[in-house]
């Protein structure tokens, strides 16, 4: 074991505050990191206030891990001291079930190991996250970094970016497609950014005209304000796939019935209660109305290589970990564009 | 054109009564089908009672029709006088739009034209339905009848036969799958039917424990007792698919979470108010719910077809014309097993 500085919230009510925990040593498979980066998710913050009543205190949040090797176990072949790695949402899954001889290790049927707030593998002790100087992690579980970009603008492609990219492969978004992107936030702009590379026509879906020259230039084809119904119904039965990012309740069926003919409306954002669906709706245009949640670790390496041949990262505003709560509270107004990420050098001061 | 016998609904609350109307005369690839045997669908009931507030009385309800050729115009090819031949729930579309030309008429874009409440796309008439002698139908849209079943078991494929077909072929049911149908009608014992001709384990959804025995004897492999909350736990991510033909509002969330990796829940009931979707349910396994309506021309060809080599029909209870109003009354307490299907041959009583 070896000592680590992070950050921490000790109870749903606290912010947080500057926390020294152990990591594991390094096993034969392991890989430690320095932690240059972390990305501010959503769910962090969920986790941090308790809102999914499964917080186990002390808690340190991130997962959108990026930084540097510094140590490696005997076994390990895919990476050196001083490589540049990533690590996302999840450290570890049971690699037998179905799921992860597929791939698909964010649906692994005995449940994987989440960064944070989850059981170690080997020790059983908590996981910690990326608000941290340093991560320990199989490298099975740890991606290989573009090297042609931004550090710190790759951190949020290791949720975010995923968590987009995975439902438009899985749907295959591509040209000749129109495609719309309902909300434009950290998930929203990575959406925009990857449905525009495939070269899908791309719709974005804002309740904010402010935000239709930000949307443009990053890469979408026309701005819809949702909550103007006229421009709605040009767009009947028009749409292959509809992405929702919007984590609250909203009127879902105004997009559905937006879809063409065996359309899919696909929601990654995770509103607390149920949403009411027009069964009808579906009915008329055999439309599907699906989830998807982030994406396999295969497919997170095959993403941070489409960023690097596309040039693709997230746009990120750069914060010092002291400013964690103030982040948290203008991510809660949706004042961020659009990704807030941690420079963890700022532990150190 | 010419005078045609049959029963009729002239108001939401008025009793269905004998009513004469006209039936256009045979353009060239017309054919005449006197009527032997007419379904008696929950649409019909639903749009006699203007239940979707657009019915057009007076009203001729029946899109389930089987009976015999008395007459083709010059041009037909496909059927000759003599020749048994079926009627189901549209006899015209705009056969040019994207629906059309992958012979998808449900879905056609300018809106097919419905067997009933409809306008006829020669004479710019009133449709009136199978509840009556004769109809005139293109050729395009009437279908031949599998020589070796009973023809008033036939009659119910027209609608609640290929409504269940069709969604089970669109999502490729098959051997190896597990499939669950949720209620046991019209349209659910169909679907238990098919699917256990398809090769499928099929599992039926009830209410009513009393339909246990019957369920099995129709094909499934099990019945689960559907407020049983104990049954349903033991089934978790376990099924391909489910088809859901239940027409009122229900928890639609407990079966979503039946289904498996990437499984989808199909409803082709119909409820009149929105239903109650968990996303993070569709979000844990990339689930789909999606919806479907009965199915092209060519596709209810192919499913008669495959009734007529599976020896496949409706379960029926035959009853005369003048019996009607009874009939909707026990259907309203889902007191038929499982369908009803007038006798035209009554009329003339």
């Amino acid at each position: 074991m070896f000592l680590c500085h992070g950050y921490a919230s000790l109870s749903a009510t606290a912010p947080l505050e500057p926390f020294r925990f152990d990591r594991r040593d390094l096993g034969p498979t392991d890989v430690r990191i320095a932690i240059d980066y972390c990305g501010v998710c959503h769910s962090d913050l969920h986790v941090a206030r308790n809102d999914w009543q499964d917080t186990m205190y002390p808690f340190v949040p991130g997962h959108e891990i990026v930084g540097r090797v510094t140590e490696v176990g005997s076994g390990v072949s895919k990476f050196k001291v001083g490589d540049m790695a990533g690590v996302g949402t999840r450290v570890e899954s049971c690699r037998t079930c179905n799921s992860c001889r597929r791939g698909l290790e964010q649906f692994c049927e005995v449940g994987a190991i989440s960064t944070y707030n989850s059981f170690d593998k080997h020790t059983g002790a908590k996981t910690y996250g990326g608000y941290s100087e340093y991560i320990v992690v199989d490298e099975d579980f740890v991606l290989i970094l573009p090297a042609n970009l931004d550090p710190a603008a790759i951190a949020p492609l290791l949720c975010a970016g995923i968590t987009t990219y995975s439902p438009l492969m899985h749907w295959k978004v591509g040209s000749g497609q129109k495609v719309g992107i309902v909300g434009l936030g950290g998930l929203g702009h990575m959406a925009v950014k990857f449905a525009h590379a495939l070269g899908a026509h791309v719709a974005l879906f804002t309740t904010s005209p402010s935000k239709r020259e930000d949307a443009m230039r990053l890469g979408a084809d026309e701005v819809i304000v949702s909550n103007n119904p006229s421009e709605f119904i040009a767009h009947r039965d028009s749409f292959d796939f509809i992405l929702d990012t919007v984590a609250v309740d909203h009127d879902v069926n105004a997009y559905i019935e937006l879809l063409k003919l065996d359309g899919t409306m696909t929601q990654i954002g995770a509103p607390k209660g149920p949403l009411a669906v027009d069964a009808l709706k579906l009915m008329s245009r055999r439309r599907s109305f699906a989830g998807s949640q982030v994406g396999g670790i295969a497919e997170t390496q095959e993403m941070l290589d489409f960023c690097g041949k596309h040039s693709i990262a997230a746009d990120i505003e750069i914060i010092k970990i002291q400013e964690i709560e103030h982040a948290f509270s203008r991510m809660l107004k949706s004042d961020v564009k659009y990704r807030f990420v941690i420079d963890m050098a700022s532990l150190k001061e």
